[in-house]
């Protein structure tokens, strides 16, 4: 399989799993090939919405341009949404963190395999935190 | 040019007049053939968010299924947005209703090509409403 087909059908799983735990999704069309800012995936359920740029890698470290980051926060801000990066690392389940939580060098933001499972949460992690305050 | 192909560069015309009014827009990858209830284009600004089903139509009256609408109000309302539905009848510009303004058949909502003009709104008196709206 293609690493594009490959990403697609990793975004596809990320999908199903939010419809499965109740969360309204879609992937955007054109995404990356687009004129305008345009996050991979919108998911949003009980007054929460997140603008969400997904990677997929086999590498330890996962790199995302400055300006990626940048459309992404501006996308983020006019619609009225989260701003979240997804990735995949091989042998992890997705992992959510935060563009402030990555760790910025000149042109670009970065966060290792290690670093994602202390700075960020699994996708059952935030769900299970997601619950969890809207109980509180 | 085919009929989908029309109606993908018309909704890609609808993309651009909402970035062009300052509005963030996305349109969703694999809208009706995806298993999950998905709207055509996802429009957001100042608070603002609207699902939108696209149809663009040479007939002079347009009908779309009881599910379709249906789908479209469930995401709507799990997702956080309006549910509007934007007809391009031919020699006309994009116009806006809601579904609860179209005529319910017992299988569909319809809309004619007068009919959209009384009781729906062009691109064009969207925007200047939801200037004005904002203004108050």
């Amino acid at each position: 399989m293609s690493r594009k087909s490959k990403g697609l059908n990793a975004e596809r799983d990320l999908v199903r799993a939010f419809w499965a735990r109740g969360w309204a999704a879609i992937r955007s069309a054109g995404s990356g090939s687009s004129h305008y800012p345009s996050p991979d995936l919108l998911v949003g359920k009980e007054g929460r919405r997140l603008a969400i740029e997904c990677k997929l890698t086999s590498d330890d470290k996962k790199y995302l341009s400055k300006e990626e980051i940048e459309q992404l926060r501006y996308f983020s801000q006019l619609f009225g949404a989260e701003t979240w990066v997804a990735v995949k690392f091989s042998g992890l389940e997705w992992h959510f963190i935060l563009p402030e939580d990555m760790v910025q060098t000149p042109r670009s933001y970065a966060i290792g395999k290690e670093q994602i499972q202390e700075k960020g949460i699994s996708l059952e992690e935030f769900f299970t935190l997601h619950h969890a305050c809207k109980k509180e």
